[in-house]
């Protein structure tokens, strides 16, 4: 059994770790570190797990929980992993961070976007960029893994093969996306309340939003050169599932048999990433409470331009169903271990 | 393998049932039937299925589906079971009726709250009402199982002890239901658009609804006597989740204990009911895509009244889910194999 | 012109109550108070007001206001206007409170179930309960009116006929009521996060909630004796509406023309409450936005017992309609003067 | 008082032309034509008119209805108007087309998108754009309107100064869509039932929509040249409102002081269009309801575009509320009458 602990339990990604990790049959869950909730029953706090999870919230105590696990899970604000993290951490367990703190590699990038002081700058060129599907490879090795985020991930699988193959201009990628109300977390503000969100959508961190480098820096490797693109995220009035539709000019005429084999080539042998028939659109609904990203592609004869379409659950492929699937590999396990989700309809 | 057949495969309840037989490591479906989309593919339908289902849909030949298959689960319109049940179907496979066919003991009760003719009376003594945690041994040697309806599951587990026991007046009874959306099925109609059930909520089938008389049926075997209650259900904005809140008036006084004595006496070896800490409320979110149902009471001593609640998934406890764990226990498997599943949330 | 202030400008209440004072054509807003956001432009707070609203909001000194004004309306939380108001303010300014300081004329009933104690309560006597289809008469001399809760507003209303004309046996009376999430006002709780929200329903309050009392004073009155009652409330994943299903034993076998007559009685010539035809039960969506209370009723003669339904619009006749329906009445302008209000669907 | 009659007045933008009229203090609603409801009462259709209106809705005769009113709304499916309309209708009503029959002034583009023939391609010449804020005069002598489709009266409003200033590349223009689900109709139909858009979103009509030429034509009015976008809309699960996100290039350096006088200079005295200040995003809630489109921009300084943002009520500036706003300009009354509308919140 791989002895697991999560720092920031009661947020709703560290919630969803608790989910996925709860039916894992190889994981055991040794902390529930929440430090909002020290010493209340995990299951007072989140009554879906009542008799199901026993434990009460510990600390965000990481040097204790390093003597005690085999992997640690972060769900935390920016900045605190890098805050505390060294290399005894790092020496006795493996780290999964689903902050941000170890995402970007260029450290001035990342302070300027954050607008934080990197504290622990030392560890992130060792640290592994954990989408899986791009960097398999890599992470099987590694100590410290980054998981990506959530606007990344869908962003960065539905346009990659594109990119990769040269069919698109990448100074011209545009990115509109939409997510479900989970991703702004589970504190109380005003702007998410249920009659704020509710019959409303709104984009928001317009041209300025923290994932807009993350997405930047994935595609300029794929691309081999550096990619600037425009970014903008939307709130929508539901609770799970991101939607990304983006667009960009093709470098010449293309077919969608041409589009479709650049897809292929990349996720045939994807489990977690479905190319869905031709002019069937990805709906957020469809992947719900799954791993699944579903991906999709529109050519626009008319204006030389493809638009490019993935759904996801934020929660899921886009926070704790991805930071499992990178434990799986850390720990030689089947990478689908415990992520047969069945999406949930309606 | 058991080899399962489901006729109406594309309503809701039927779609859940795929969901949930996809996932049971015992199970194979053999036989999609749906007449509306009879040949073309599942996946298309139910996109979220998309590279796990690769079947298409069949007909709902029950004589031939009764040849292949070791169970038939029938998620269909009152009164077409009935019409074309025989002892050749029930002698090949078992049957496990979604619909409300085999639901009521006294037929001519079903004819009058059902407004239609039951075309084989012949069947009804023999079929099992499945609500498992209170006919529990009856059902593993059945060959036809009634499925209880998603209102009378929830409502009769979160009132049952305490009719059972003899705690409240079971002519006091008054139970007020909410039900999400998806318990009104995938018809096209314009009552069931979104924005007609958006932002709004309703009471329907106000003193007629014919749920009524089994939740009646299930309450007089517990009483001992004919029992006569009123039943009002609502029309939620939401996709899942059935939320009881029932009322009744104390024989005698009692205390918390005596009350929650009551509800363990039945349930606490119970894995599916989850009776609450004391003032815990039930929310469906909580039960969300499980098989739970979680109950709970409140003594009321100024009127004397106890408030019984309790809150399910209707597709899960309040169909499939129960479904399968009739399944479970008609083929001798663990009654919970393939419903570890943990409540999504948010 | 009317010079109007509002206390509590900023919270849902107060924010539906400058909606409506602003197209009211015999009223000008003096005061937008509203501690939390003093010296901020009222529609940066309420972005739907841009360029409808210059003012900023303002302090909550009511001395000062009571000079600057010809009517005062509080929106104010549990206790505040109590702990402040004077005979000095009432001489200068008619009070409506939308807060519940002085709708129960028993204090101690209001220090029991509100747990506050209540500093002012020589005003109590002389405040008059503003619910206007029942005391049109005594308000319109008042001082200080008592705004009814939102729920007493549409349970009163619904039952009220069949109190007052002896129908039902008022010890019968079980009130089951649903609302929309804007009743639990615009404060920061994670309870009230759309996610919490959405998708889900729960009962809340239950057998304690503070509304009970004020329901139970107001059909006190018209049964002529001390009633008690049961009173559940729901929290429903909208942001307005609140529907009522009441549950009651008939005294004898009545018809429907008879139930309809006493209905009838009281509403026929009451603009804001609209007796559905027969069969049809309310929803709240068809009042949403508008002043209207839709009642309906339909008699159960298995049980004897009638099932009595009511929607409203929680923020307007249950909060700022009725109070700006009071303030007409107080001014002697028409009754209705600015809440020809449409209802808005979908 | 000017007559109205109104075809398809049952559908979702006919009914809020319903609720929108009978506010009108100069307008008489004399014909509420709808072919699915006839000789039935139209509050039985729309409950919310309950004792708002009596009448029972009529044919779509309208030969018979240009005899009886001054002015006609059509609010009817594609080709139905072109088909019948006639020299005769015209010289005796004004007619207000929400259809698109009319909008295109090339029939061979409306005939390739629409997929129809054009029955009455004589009258597209006098027909009239009705957007009011850029054809205010041309529409005051006009005796046919084709009244714009929701998305290109948000689209084109947010775009429309920029383009026409030279400030931005119209080769350049992108147009992500965000729409509530009243756009859709009251048609049943599945993809419309509540549990398939309920925690739902999806592109639909990628590269394809048959708002994508009518947006183009008006942006090449205004940029003096032929403009071709990119189009994508996409399904909210919200009842009602429309956000435009919307990018381009910008053709040199500017400063956001130069792009909001751009804005300004065309929209500072529209009622009907408020240009947010400063990092305010448009967010459709704060429109509810109203006759308001917010719009506002971002410059990227990176990437050099800008973008540009729009949020409207798609029933009322995007279909009934324009339409009524266009029927002020045609019988010479104030443009804003009937449609001081404050948006409501929540």
């Amino acid at each position: 059994m791989i002895k697991a602990g999560i720092i920031g339990a009661t947020g709703y990604a560290g919630a969803e770790l608790v989910r996925l990790l709860t039916a894992h049959k190889d994981v055991e869950i040794c902390w529930y570190g929440s430090r909002s909730y020290i010493d209340q029953k995990y299951a007072a706090v989140y009554q879906n797990m009542f008799q199901i999870v026993e434990d009460v919230c510990k600390s965000d105590d990481l040097e204790q929980l390093a003597e005690e696990v085999d992997v640690i899970f972060t769900a935390t604000p920016q900045g605190y992993l890098a805050s505390i993290l060294n290399e005894g951490i790092l020496s006795k367990a493996k780290v999964i961070d689903i902050s941000a703190d170890y995402r970007i590699k260029d450290v001035e990038v990342y302070e300027q976007w954050y607008g934080i002081e990197h504290k622990s700058a030392q560890f992130i060129p060792e640290a592994v960029y954990g989408l899986c599907e791009i960097n398999r490879e890599k992470i099987k090795g590694a100590r410290l893994i980054a998981n990506p985020g959530c606007y990344p991930t869908c962003s960065t699988l539905s346009i990659y093969p594109l990119v990769k193959e040269g069919l698109i201009d990448p100074s011209t990628i545009i990115i509109d996306a939409k997510s479900g109300t989970s991703g702004a977390g589970r504190g109380a503000k005003v702007d998410n309340l249920y009659c704020e969100v509710n019959e409303n959508i709104k984009a928001y961190g317009v041209a300025g939003h923290r994932h807009t480098p993350e997405i930047e820096e994935q595609l300029s490797y794929a691309a081999g050169e550096p990619v600037m693109i425009n970014f903008t995220p939307h709130l929508v009035p539901m609770n799970r599932g991101i939607l990304v539709t983006a667009y960009a000019s093709l470098k010449k005429e293309v077919s969608y048999e041409e589009v479709r084999a650049a897809y292929d080539k990349y996720y045939e042998n994807e489990k977690f990433v479905r190319v869905l028939d031709k002019d069937v659109c990805p709906q957020t609904k469809w992947v719900e409470g799954s791993n699944y990203v579903d991906v999709n592609f529109k050519i626009d004869p008319r204006t030389k331009r493809v638009i490019m379409m993935g759904a996801m659950d934020n929660l899921v492929k886009g926070a704790a169903g991805q930071a499992m699937q990178n434990m799986n590999l850390l720990f030689g396990l089947p990478e689908s271990e415990g992520l047969d989700l069945v999406p949930m309809f309606p």
